[in-house]
């Protein structure tokens, strides 16, 4: 059987050998066996992530943030119930985490079924909270780091990608990080997103690969009060404990290539 | 309609509005009209190039050669009939450039079709050779760059790929540059086209993403008296004339994540 996400005049197969789950709540959750890539979560129609490549994911879109920020003790996850970003928050010297995830069945069917979290949901700095991470900003406490794990801007997420919700996040942060969808096949998003962050301080736009999101090419937003200067310090205590990041994949994922140079550029 | 092409487990998914040409001899060539990705160019099953993103791979396996270089003035491409890496040779400041491609159909179909070598072909400079690229090598003169631009090491590609070729070209060549296909997708062809290339002086891996390509992430192998200190220097002569290389993108290029950093050590 046959597993395809339609982009805009292209898409993704996978070989799917049998779906081990299925939920229908806020969402539509499956997982299913694939016959290369281990175990497949996708919500609504998307692949959000493969056991094969969730780690280039996972580890770009916390390290990054956490590497560049001068101490990270107390970290907020907003989405990301699967508990791959937590798992990898987990391997820095933090305190506490608070991870909240607005659909309670991503968590229980990643828990049974998936299994990437390593066990992270159990750890005792970690609170979980189910809510809206869109109300949940706006009367919590500040955090060091502010990590936005979402899917994308349709739907139960959309509000994670509005100037307010910027707004707040930056004031409630040091370092603010946002997966930010593909530049390519999702160009008026991004732009929007590039427009909706423009308040924030210090805004940079980074790249990564992820084989099995859409066309591969993906971005992310970091804002505050981050910098290149803690990376390799940061990065000797975590050293060994990454498959993907390492200084050197952090500092070039900062290196636009011209295209998108320019359409950062236009947009800001 | 929809083209796709199927890789281990899973597979990228175009649509296609209609064809627009074929031609079977040495390999069967066809050429698509695309719906979000411009003109599609397949040999034997597998995509070439689009327009769409055909300058991330050109742009990278031209650029990064010819600007690793101390001076390049007399360049000899294996394969490339689509005229694409042609095209972005001609960007530099070269005297004489021969372009070796085993299968004519590729680059009459390409002038008919396609038209990315944008007169290319036509360039004084030029002399296009019909010849195995492999046989070509054993007798020709030295050149300052040879790059290999190749189809899959399967059928007419795969003497491309071989020690003794390898060996050739760095005997011919100053700096040498050939694709490297997917290490994620072809791990095992991948491995081999480590060893076999492991004879050359000073070779080293860099990665693009290609986002037509297998999974996206394509590798390349660059060999010889190549060096970052000339790359800011060329680049001013082609700058404004690219779209996605720059030298940032192409310092970056070699900073390898830390499962690759580790599959290349393995094999060296």
């Amino acid at each position: 059987m046959d597993f395809i996400e339609r982009y805009n005049g292209c898409g993704l197969l996978i070989v799917i050998k049998k779906k081990i789950a299925e939920a229908i709540g806020i969402q539509k959750i499956e997982i299913f066996e694939t016959e290369s890539f281990g175990k497949l979560l996708v919500i609504d129609g998307k692949v959000q992530l493969t056991e094969f490549d969730e780690h280039f994911y996972h580890e770009m879109l916390v390290h990054v943030p956490m590497n560049s920020c001068k101490r990270a003790k107390k970290v907020l996850i907003i989405g990301g119930g699967d508990g791959g970003a937590l798992r990898e928050v987990l391997k820095h010297e933090v305190s506490r985490v608070v991870l909240v995830e607005i659909d309670r069945n991503v968590i229980e069917m990643s828990k049974k079924h998936l299994g990437i979290d390593n066990g992270a949901f159990e750890d005792p700095r970690v609170e979980i909270v189910i809510e809206d991470g869109r109300k949940f900003v706006e009367s919590c406490e500040s955090f060091d780091v502010i990590i936005v794990d979402s899917t994308d801007p349709v739907g139960v997420s959309d509000p994670l990608f509005d100037r307010d919700f910027f707004a707040v996040c930056a004031e409630k942060s040091k370092v603010f990080c946002s997966q930010s969808q593909s530049p390519l096949v999702q160009r008026d998003l991004f732009r929007k997103l590039l427009r909706n962050s423009a308040c924030m301080m210090n805004r940079r736009i980074f790249v990564s690969t992820i084989p099995t999101y859409p066309l591969s090419l993906w971005s992310f937003i970091i804002s505050g009060d981050h910098s290149f200067r803690y990376v390799k310090r940061n990065f000797r205590k975590i050293e060994g404990k990454t498959k993907h990041y390492n200084p050197e994949v952090h500092f070039s994922a900062f290196m636009l290539p011209e295209w998108l140079k320019k359409e950062v550029e236009d947009v800001c």
